[in-house]
């Protein structure tokens, strides 16, 4: 019963087979290998973007930054939520890759709001030298507690940037479970929605260790590669990145495990609901945020159930307290994993 | 006939089955996998290092960087040769990793001597604040040229390091290379001989893409692990890292692929050599650096054989003019394949 | 009629007569002139703090900037208020100086208060390796909005830094003027206060461009020193920048500058609530936030006074709408002058 | 005696006037005051640049960090001479403001000639995305061996940059040192001669503290703006950087300071010459490295002459012994100093 993460998760079958696939005698290194070509390709046309550049770096933190970091001026300042990956769980990586830019953070609590990005972005370079300037806008989809943006609200968000001639990033680490969970192609979320450039997560969805940043604009491609080099993130054997996001492109296999996902949590939002458990956030892809009580963390806990309590604390005396879990479902979870969990309650 | 570099051949059979016995069910991420203990525990024994904090990362470059990121301040400068990796190789990932410190160049043609090193040290932080301060010693071993320092020659150069109080960086990319050279324990080759931390490659030697960093003073541990995230180096599914290097290090895997690079090698060059080829630096692991004529340079070409031309250039009139040639041997070349090259000669 | 700031009046005579006095033959450089030990001596007495390292530096920025970097890893969040001129007015100056940490923004309009800080501190780094690590506090007197923290007030947020172990750093581009406001002695207001280190302004209170950084506890005096020389903030002429500080501290010139504004400020002030202007802020040192009629700042405005309309705008048809203004005063103002100003409303 | 530096000695008397003058009133801060207007269009005038972007910052290390952090990549690489000031003397500063670029030694021992320079630019960027990018050319006018470029010198390197697309900036701590020695005007030396930014040094020369960075292509000074401020050399009072610039382009005192310089060091060299000294450097404009004998030292040095000993030591047992010498005039140097110190010969 492991709902503490996606990213702990079993690599997808048919993707480890790619890997062993792969391992047979020489190939290009950094990224000059065959497999890359067939991954360019089936981005490429899974984007409908025959132009775009399309890298693959090892982790998420490393997509973001990267990717940011070719849109971000020192002396600019990124927007993002008070939630955001890049704010909270990178440990300045953006800031480190950006050569010292500033994150503004847009209030809010999850989701960004057009009206409050631009009051944000209102708000800086009102000082001229003396403030940072204006930066990229970086909107997370999934949203960090499980949200989807519409793509009409994601349109209303890069229309605020693009106003302000503001490039978006969208850090896609959940990309397929948020494209699913809209029934969207990836065209749709991205460049169609006026997204510059995607980190387009493979690790939380059934990869080993695997991101590709997508620009839709070729032209910061050659910067992106010596930023990749610099930042120590270009792999000698780099086939091995590129037979898992093959793997991963191929037959549908990442929209199938997202859509696993999604169904997972969706039976598991199902259940608690059933159950009588509130929910803090709206589930829309494979997150769920949902307060039931103590003593039925108790019992989770003591089965070996393993998530993370999100506000409260098991340690205390009144059984029926309610405590919120924060739970992630993956592709690899089952049914009667769910079901189990579920017998807790 | 694959005598580019060590850095594209495929993933050793034990290593590759490390990776597919590891991919099932859930695992702690980002370093807490218990695969990672065990790898911890075979490293400290190896090394004979109870106390040694071990990391790993995927690349060598941010091994390197990153070990030398925690022993130099942004206002030092890191001494190592001219032709070294973090140099010549990294595009700036050292200066990056270290806030913009320097590299001095510590004259030589590949060797670093305990001399020259002296000078160097002496000739910097004469200008008080207005230079840069003395920083780290970095080292590699094998060599660039294919060179291994003999233990002697190791410790002259951390003496002086010492003298100074400077720490002393190996980078072992192909540390077990050197080490089956020189028929010495892990120990010898680093604590022993007066280094504080090594980038332990893996990749060149038979791993998909894992390096370790170990230093023997844990002290610098907690920082090590703020500069990997903050790099972007912390994997989620770190377990994929950790079956890697367990791999590696089980049943002497590591050893015996070194081994057998090695032999690779003297096979190659004493066929190069009764060949009448001529060499530009002793062979001492798995790189060659040797002069043959243009003509049979020509005929491997024309057979596919993947090597690079050092000094000269395939066009030219002459087709006995000696035109030097890189060649670097992993584990997985065979004696038919080194055969079949010198059959070219 | 000039309150638009303190940065933009002239030196006072005093310390132009230091000037010129100390332009006679040659004097050693980089802050190795006899002036600086003049400078030293003075400061360490001022402070009662004899051990205390002393540098100067020409802006404030800088003064910040490198105080600041001493105590933060570049892993590390510096807390400050939202309006603190480390965040609004630096241009990314510290992130920058400091290798890429970031600002966490205690909430608060202007002054900081403990419990707001204790919560923020709390909120990071609670995510362990993930989430960026704390770092120091820093804390501005007189503050943004003209306030100043009492000695309790200023202990309370001390404490609380020391509670999580961090250092306080005091941002005091407007120092004299607190401790004026205080009627405290300057090691009141630092040291025995809890402060670690303070950017102790002087170009706003009658210098031309110095300000002295003051670490109390000396081991981070060379780090400081090669951090200056480093960002390039060492003079060679340094006497001209120790003359300006000496002519600053004798015969309390300091002192006397800052006692000449605030009572400037208090004198414009009380003539201000005469007129029924209102406050945002209360008064306590030189700067005043206050809203009076639009047709008031219109026969400023039309009469050449200098001031910056804080909120709202000169245009608009409503003639007694309020419109707030930010006056400053500065020690060169004179009676005449204020008297005027407030004629026009 | 003194000929340490020409960092050390007095302003000139008609800048100190300026500066007395300026001190009157208030002045727009951050470089809008009115004085700015007479300087940009002094040194635009002076130049034959009417459309250069003109800046002032207070140290020569922040003009050359700045100027090369414009035209420099955090991947590429500086090229400079190895006793370049901005890779002897600056404490990593160019490092650090171009975001942890490098700097290749072109080699030499003082002046560049085009064909190290185009070797050193050749041996870049053939490794690719691997090693460090090409990045701008920087030259030393006087070198650090008081040599002078003479135009057909300066031309053929930037003819070397330009062939491979690099900026060319020059690093004219003492540039009206070199002019003088030159009898040329300020756009011979700089644009006719392919320089695309200059740092025009004042400190050295009369000044208190302030060096002009004069871009002739504007399209770098929004940039140049935004990173002054973030390296915290904006100053809010402005006009008094402003003033010594005024004051020093005013009635030819920078000339005529810089030609009193270059007479006092003939005079010196002529009569070293006279009295046996051997000359380490061509004499070209107001530095001289020369040797004399052990004893003529020590009678210098007993009567209190202030200069650096630039080769031996003045411990030793030999009189006889030649010593290097380091003697650096400026324009407040007078004969009767000068004559003093050769009797001591």
């Amino acid at each position: 019963m492991f709902f503490a993460s996606d990213n702990a998760g079993p690599v997808l079958p048919e993707i480890m087979q790619r890997l062993n696939d792969a391992n047979t005698g020489y190939a290009m290194p950094y990224g000059n290998d065959d497999i890359m070509d067939e991954v360019r390709a089936a981005i490429r046309t899974a984007f409908e973007a025959p132009e775009a550049a399309v890298y693959l770096v090892a982790t998420g933190t490393a997509a973001n930054s990267l990717a940011l970091a070719c849109y971000t001026q020192p002396w600019q300042t990124i927007f993002c939520t008070p939630v955001a990956h890049i704010h909270e769980d990178e440990c300045n990586a953006p800031e480190f890759y950006a050569g010292g830019a500033k994150l503004t953070l847009v209030p809010g609590s999850d989701k960004m709001t057009p009206d409050a990005l631009r009051r944000s972005i209102e708000g800086e370079e009102v000082r001229g030298v003396h403030g940072p300037q204006r930066g990229p806008v970086s909107i997370t989809q999934v949203t960090e507690r499980g949200g989807v943006y519409t793509l009409d609200e994601l349109r209303a968000l890069t229309a605020v940037a693009k106003e302000f001639d503001l490039p978006a990033h969208l850090d896609g680490a959940r990309f397929t479970n948020a494209m699913v969970s809209l029934g969207c192609t990836p065209a749709d979320i991205t460049w169609k929605s006026g997204v510059d450039v995607v980190s387009f997560g493979g690790t939380k969805n059934g990869c080993m260790g695997v991101e590709a940043v997508v620009f839709f604009d070729p032209k910061k491609a050659w910067e992106f590669e010596l930023r990749r080099k610099r930042g120590a993130h270009l792999f000698s054997k780099h086939r091995y990145l590129s037979a898992q996001m093959a793997g991963y492109m191929a037959n549908d296999a990442w929209i199938d495990a997202a859509a696993k996902a999604n169904a997972n949590c969706a039976r598991l939002a199902k259940g608690l609901k059933a159950k009588g458990a509130t929910f803090l956030h709206p589930v829309e892809a494979n997150m769920i945020f949902a307060a039931f009580p103590r003593s039925a963390h108790q019992r989770l806990h003591d089965a070996g159930a393993m998530y993370y309590i999100w506000e409260g604390s098991l340690e205390g005396d009144d059984p029926d307290e309610m405590l919120a879990a924060r739970l992630v479902c993956d592709w690899a979870g089952t049914d009667e994993n769910t079901d189990k969990f579920l017998s807790y309650l």
